[in-house]
């Protein structure tokens, strides 16, 4: 199984009037997003499932991998969100019941919860070591048994400028 | 400083006749090579130094990236040989008297060396966590001060079919 951790675009700063929560895309994080998207789909990326941080700019950038022809399936999930409980979230979804060998399953959220996610991934603990920049992604490829905590590869890791 | 470390291209088998030091590119591995080293300078990337493995089938992987126009300056070094000791070589090299915080260097060399030193530099050991395939490349950015060995951070992974 191949997982994608896929960080959201270039959003408006936090202000007393808009909540971090609600921060949308801007227009440059919206173009460079859609670019990203389309070269993705031009390179054969096909998702299984979409989950995505229920936060205003996660949820724009998911909504444009969807546009983009790159999965037809899209959830939310709370535990994606920046004080969200990712670990033992994605530990209960990695059980093998929920996917076979082939799944491609992709998870648009926060740093630096998701290049975290991959270190745990590779290594079973982390220390920052990946640079993941807005519209970036990481690639990760799980075992086809066992636990996939310490014991996943990585095969890809661009930021956006190498995908315009 | 950052550090590129790029795997040579696909190369012939070796037989009774071929020793495996003086095997080369297939026409396959070399158009393949030359397509990459296309799109990374299309992308900007420019280098300080190559340096690369006298083995036949490295030496032409760097020669199509000189080509390219990706660096003017090649290097040859043992040490980035399969049987090379690339360890104490690369932690002498990186020293602060040899580069600049804007140096660029590429080495171009055979796996499990390469993606093991992307290890080394990230967590201090190596257990085979990254795939890096052939004409595939890895980028590390080196801290400014101090050990890079388990100080560094990987900002770019990528095999070549997503250079294409």
């Amino acid at each position: 199984m191949e997982l994608y951790l896929i960080r959201h675009g270039i959003a408006e700063e936090q202000t007393s009037s808009i909540k971090d929560e609600e921060r949308s895309l801007t227009k440059e994080g919206r173009q460079k997003t859609e670019k990203v998207a389309q070269r993705l789909q031009k390179l054969g990326l096909q998702f299984d499932l979409i989950v995505t941080s229920p936060l205003v700019r996660a949820r724009q950038t998911a909504e444009i991998l969807i546009a983009a022809g790159l999965s037809s399936q899209l959830e939310e999930s709370a535990h994606l969100t920046p004080d969200g409980d990712i670990s033992s979230w994605l530990i209960d979804w990695l059980k093998p019941k929920n996917y076979s060998p082939n799944t491609q399953l992709a998870l648009v959220g926060h740093e630096p919860c998701l290049s975290n996610w991959a270190e745990i991934l590779l290594w079973g603990e982390a220390k920052g070591s990946f640079v993941l920049k807005k519209a970036g992604m990481i690639g990760v490829k799980l075992p086809e048994t066992g636990s996939p905590v310490g014991h996943s590869q990585m095969f890809w890791l661009t930021p956006p400028k190498y995908l315009l």
